[in-house]
C-alpha cells in the first residue's frame, strides 16, 4: 500500500471514529488510565475503564474492542482480563494485548504469555525488549522501557505472529508491524514520546479503536501507530518539554486533518 | 432565587471554601482521582482520597463530606464505601453519589443502587442514563457515556428525589437539578467538557466541597454545577482541544472572580 | 556546604541520572503514578510502577532505588512493600519512605511506623503533620495536608532520624534535611506547590532518582529538594495557576540547567 492509499486509508477509519463513537473497553494499568482514557475520547472513541470481575463479561459484551494491558496488575485483574477475553473473543471482537514490562519479571512475562497462547490476540503491541520476551523468555533489565531497537526483535515478533495467527506491533523510533509475512514500518514519531509516561500504552489504545472500524486488523495496527507519530510529530514542535507536550498531543489527535495525515505520513511496505 | 441572588450564594460559598479549605474525602475511581483531587484543590478545598476499609471510617468522622464515586469500583471498595457513608450519616455529613456507568453493568447498577437506598445521599449526580437506570433499572449500550439529555431523565430524576429524599442532578448541555419538587437548570457550559474524561466525577466532587460549607444541599449542588459550567466556557475560550483544556479548567476554578460569575451565570427555577 | 558547591552536587548529580537513567522503583498511591512517573522521565530517570506481591522481589532487585508511598494503601500492597523492601535492603539499594496522610488515621500512622522501624529507610520525606505522627503519635485532622510548618516538626525529626540512622526531609515552605545531628535547609519553591496534589510523592520520587546515583543521603535528599523547588519556581512563573503549572513543572525538570540552578539555588546549613 503506497503512501496516498495509507493515507485515505487513515482518514476513512478517523472519520468512522468520530461518526461512530465506538466503544473501546480497557483493563488497563492505574498509571495511564487516565491518559488512555483522554486519548481514546480525544480521537472520537468512547473509551470505558472496568475491571471487576463481576462486570466484565457484560462491559466486553457491549464494546467494540478490548485492550488489555499488563501495567499494574495483580491477580484478581487478571481473571477479569480472561473473562472479559472470552467474551470478546466469542462475539468476534478484536483483542488488543499490550504486555507492560514483560521481560522485567517472571510474573509480567507468565501473566503476558498466557492471554498471548489462550486468546490469540488479533493485535499485540510491545517495545523489543517486551516482544522478545514474549516470543524467548528473554530477560531484561530495564524495567518497563526497551533495551532493545523494533528491528533486534524482528524474528522475535515474526515467531509470535506464526503463533497467534495475529498482527504483532514492535513499536520504537520506527515502528514494525508484522502481520502474516508482511512488515510495515512507519516512521512518523518523535524522541519527546520516550520522555512521557504511557505513549505505548495510549498506542494500544488507539489500535483498540482503530480495530473497532476496520475489519483488516493490519491497516488498524498501521493506521493506530501512525497517527500516535503524526500526533507526537504537531505536538512536539508545539512543547518545550514532556509536561506541556502531553496536552499538546491530545489536542493534535482531536483537532487531526487529512492534510496533516498527507504531509507527514512516512510509511513502508515489506 | 433569581440570577444575581443566585451569583451571591455562589460567590458566598468560595469564599467559604477557600478561606476554610473544608476536607472533602473521596472514595472514587482510579481514572479521575488525580483530576478531582486537583479540582478540589484548585477550588480551595481539600481533598483526601482514602478506600482501605482499615481507615475509612476515621477518615469519614474528619472529613466535612464524603464523595463516593462507583466508577471502577472492586468489592473490598464497596464494603468501605458502606463504612464510610455509616459515619458521615451518623455525623450528618453531607454524601454525594456518583453512580459511574450506572446502566452499563447488572454489578454497577445494583453497586449505585444500594448506597442510593442505604445511605439516602443528599446529593446524587449523573448522565441522564445513569439516572435512568437507578430508578428504572434501565439498561445502556453507551458503557459511561449517557444515551440520553438530562431532560429525558426528568421524570427518572423525581422517582428518585422522592425516595432518598435528596437532590438529583442530571447532567448534560443543560443541567437540571431537582429538589424537593423544584427544579433549577443551569445553562453553564461547553460541549468540550464532553470530550474529557471525568468532568461528571468533578463535578459531583465540587458538590462535595460546596456541601461541606453550604447548609441547603440544593443551593450546594446549583452552585456547584454553575461553577462548573462557567469555569468550562471560561476554560474552553483559552484552549484549542481537550488536551490543553485540563489545566485552563483548573486554573479557571483557581482564579474564578466574582464578575466571572455575574457576567456568565444562567440559571433558571421552576 | 556552601551554596556553589550544593550547585556542583546537584549539577553532577543531574548529569549522571541523565546519562545513567537509573531504574526506581515505585509502590505508590494511584493518585499521583502518573505525574511521578512523569517527573522521573523529566529528571532522566526510569520509572518503573509495580506493586504485585508475585514480582515485586524482582523488580526491586534490577531497580538502584525503592520509593514506597503509603498514599492509598490497602494490605495487599502493605505486604509487597515489605517484600521489595526485604530485597532493597539486602542489596544495599536506598530506601525512600513517605509516611502520606500519617496521622490522620490510626491504620497509616501504623502503616507507616512499620517499615521505618523495620526497613529503616535511608530516606522518609513528609510534612510537618505526618513526621510529628511517626515520631509522635500525634493525631492530624488536616487528611494529607499538614498543620503544622516544617520548624514545628524540628524535635519530631531528630527523635526519628535518631531512631532510623537515616535522613528525615520535612517538607514546607521552608524544607528541613536532617541527618545525623546536621540541618539543611532548602529555600527554594513556590506556594503554588501546595495547590497541586502529589508535589510531596513527586519530591519523595525524586529523592530516589537522586539517591540511585549519589552514595550520600543526605547529598541526595537536600539536592531533590532543591531540584523540586527551583523547577517549581520557575514554572510558577509561566503559570497563572495550579493547572498549567503541572506541565510547566515537568517541561522544568526536563529542561533544566546549570546556570538555571547557580542563580536560583538557597540553601544552608547548620
Amino acid at each position: 500500500m503506497e503512501n496516498n492509499r495509507r493515507a485515505d486509508s487513515i482518514w476513512a477509519d478517523i472519520q468512522r471514529i468520530r461518526a461512530e463513537a465506538p466503544l473501546v473497553h480497557n483493563i488497563t494499568n492505574y498509571v495511564v488510565m487516565n491518559t488512555t482514557a483522554n486519548a481514546l475520547l480525544a480521537l472520537g472513541a468512547s473509551p470505558v475503564m472496568a475491571h471487576a470481575e463481576e462486570e466484565v463479561e457484560e462491559m466486553a459484551a457491549i464494546a467494540r474492542a478490548l485492550v488489555v494491558n499488563i501495567g499494574t496488575l495483580s491477580p484478581p485483574w487478571i481473571a477479569a482480563m480472561f473473562k472479559a477475553g472470552g467474551v470478546a473473543k466469542r462475539n468476534a471482537r478484536p483483542i488488543i494485548l499490550d504486555p507492560v514490562g514483560a521481560g522485567a519479571t517472571t510474573f509480567r512475562t507468565e501473566t503476558a504469555r498466557s492471554p498471548m497462547e489462550e486468546l490469540a490476540p488479533e493485535i499485540v503491541r510491545g517495545n523489543a525488549s517486551e516482544i522478545r520476551a514474549l516470543a524467548y523468555d528473554e530477560r531484561s533489565t530495564r524495567g518497563v522501557d526497551s533495551a532493545h531497537a523494533p528491528e533486534d526483535a524482528a524474528s522475535a515478533a515474526e515467531a509470535l505472529s506464526r503463533r497467534s495467527h495475529g498482527v504483532v506491533v514492535t513499536s520504537g523510533a520506527v515502528d514494525l508491524i508484522l502481520s502474516d509475512g508482511a512488515t510495515d514500518r512507519v516512521f512518523n514519531g518523535h524522541p519527546m514520546m520516550a520522555r512521557v509516561t504511557g505513549m505505548g500504552c495510549t498506542a494500544s489504545a488507539l489500535a483498540g479503536a482503530f480495530a473497532a472500524v476496520n475489519p483488516s486488523t493490519r491497516d488498524a495496527a498501521v493506521n493506530a501507530m501512525a497517527v500516535m507519530g503524526i500526533a507526537g510529530e504537531l505536538a512536539a514542535g508545539r512543547s518545550p518539554g514532556p509536561g506541556t507536550f502531553v496536552p499538546q498531543f491530545l489536542d493534535a489527535l482531536y483537532l487531526l486533518t487529512e492534510s496533516d495525515i498527507r504531509e507527514r505520513l512516512k510509511v513502508t511496505e515489506s
